[in-house]
């Protein structure tokens, strides 16, 4: 169908071409659209990212993580504040996979924006929560893309520590900062969430609560084994993020992770791995969107449900059974 | 390969087949070891699955849902014991997708299994949340299936009202409870999350605060045109689970919902349309499973990520090339 020059420079129409150009222009307003769009998954979105895709790769990628009322928000304005005013341009990516319920986010975002939202080259976006976590987890990778080539030098995705879809968005950054606050078996929540292992940098905020120091004694103790194995010293840093404390040692140890991962090698092999798990899940819902179709097309399927409610078949037969037949027929059958 | 008859029958270690014939006698920890061997996914699981499926279609399957804290445990075990008290027999299914970090649930756990875990013919197991939040929703159905199969009479499915999740889980029950507490802006969070259209029943649970005259009120008025439009009257029901006020109420409109799913034929609509996300379910991990298998045999994959980060492919392009390889090849290539 489409020669390989064809789909090395996918053809899109002129109003997309124009996006791309405002877009291209540093023109906030485009960037906002080509978010929304990928957002949505409005229909050639995929061109659209595959013609941004070139300008990618230079942003660096830190992911905040930790459970609701960590004060990541607030951690993450300030970070910005430092980082914009070493003239580093700065694009947010906010996710909170339970606020459908735990909500406040609308009223706290309209804060933020008149906040660190109004510095110089600060970008701020709120991930919906509408639609399967999983496809959260696919608009925050392919909205830090977007930001990547938009040329902001580091993208900040803040997300709840809640299970699959903190170490989905873990996998999106070179680095991953883990929020615990001194709570009652906050450390002891953060390993059963398996966030020990996505961490590369610890921050204890709110360290002027009670129990702080016997977090910190925990964390050190836990990570004793895996400082060894690492080489990398898994650092464990108090602040207060409200006052500012601690945020510029946290910057710090930010940077020398950076140094570390450069260092090791082990960018490129996360930058790798990243790509993979893309490509797979692009995959998926290539194959099975295509499947579907002609099942769809064919009636098989509507067959396939009546004879298993009348309890002929059962739907493990069924699916064998109709990938049979659409393969049997071929590519373009 | 396998002919249509071994298909419809398919070959069951012996291991299994004793499992199989342990569970069809009614025998406990059968049941829960076969719901261990789906919940993990065990090799073999769904040709058990197939084999359990013919003995499914007879549990009433009721979803109850609500934010945590709304006293969604509390409630399902009074309906369990007023249930159990009227000789029906009661599996429950607790999901949790929050819980890495909202912690508790355990400790909860071993209480109501010395509570309403010694009823007869009462079965209580909770979801665990690693893994993918889409496979906490297939798994969810899958245990639903084993319950129905050992013969439960009602399947009671508990969850935590968060987003997808929610809606995947209310996909599965015949009739969806959805449970808020008079507490501000419960009602507009409900709202935000979708809930009201999965909603069958409301329950107004902990009905003696404060704001419980005003939630109804809300919920009276946003429901009218839904009830104009249904023929269903969407009850809101009063409860304190605590004390046990409101249950048989509550009991009585889930009876009542039963007639009308029966009556209007909704019911065989509902089941069909659960059939049908079933199939595609599986039909899309099964198919995705092939083509990654595949492509990694052929190090096609490989070679792809080496590229995309060497900037001479995008992720788009890609997927394109690697299903024409695949296609092209045959189904057996």
């Amino acid at each position: 169908m489409a020669s390989s020059t064809d789909r090395a420079r996918p053809p899109l129409d002129p109003a997309a071409e124009e996006l791309i150009d405002r877009f291209g222009r540093g023109q906030l307003r485009a960037l906002a659209r080509v978010i929304t769009l990928v957002e949505n998954e409005t229909p050639g979105y995929r061109r659209l990212l595959a013609r941004l895709y070139r300008k990618t790769g230079r942003a660096r990628k830190i992911g905040i993580t930790g459970a609701t009322g960590a004060g990541k928000s607030t951690l993450v304005d300030e970070l910005t504040k430092r980082l914009s005013s070493r003239g580093r341009s700065v694009g947010i990516v906010a996710v909170d996979p339970t606020s459908p319920f735990t909500g406040g986010a609308l009223l706290g975002d309209r804060v933020r924006m008149q906040d660190v939202g109004l510095l110089k080259d600060v970008y701020i976006r709120s991930m919906a929560t509408r639609g399967s976590l999983g496809g959260l987890a696919r608009a925050t990778r392919e909205v830090s893309i977007v930001l990547d080539a938009f040329g902001k030098d580091v993208v900040l995705v803040e997300s709840v520590g809640v299970g699959q879809v903190a170490l989905d968005i873990a996998e999106i950054a070179d680095t991953t900062v883990v929020v615990l606050v001194p709570e009652s078996g906050d450390s002891v929540q953060a390993m059963k969430a398996g966030l020990m292992e996505i961490a590369d940098i610890f921050v204890i905020n709110k360290s002027d609560l009670i129990g702080a120091d016997r977090l910190e004694l925990e964390l050190n103790n836990h990570l004793e084994l895996q400082r060894q194995r690492d080489g990398w010293d898994y650092p464990v840093v108090k602040t207060q993020a409200r006052s500012g404390e601690g945020i510029d040692e946290l910057l710090e140890q930010i940077d020398r992770q950076e140094e570390y991962l450069a260092r090791t090698g082990y960018l490129e092999k996360k930058r790798a791995d990243l790509v993979r798990a893309e490509i797979l899940q692009l995959l998926s819902e290539t194959v099975t969107g295509k499947v579907r179709q002609r099942l769809e097309e064919r009636g098989d399927l509507d067959t396939a449900v009546a004879d298993i409610l009348k309890g002929h078949r059962n739907p493990y037969q069924v699916v064998d059974q109709l990938l049979e037949r659409v393969e049997g027929a071929g590519p373009n059958g």
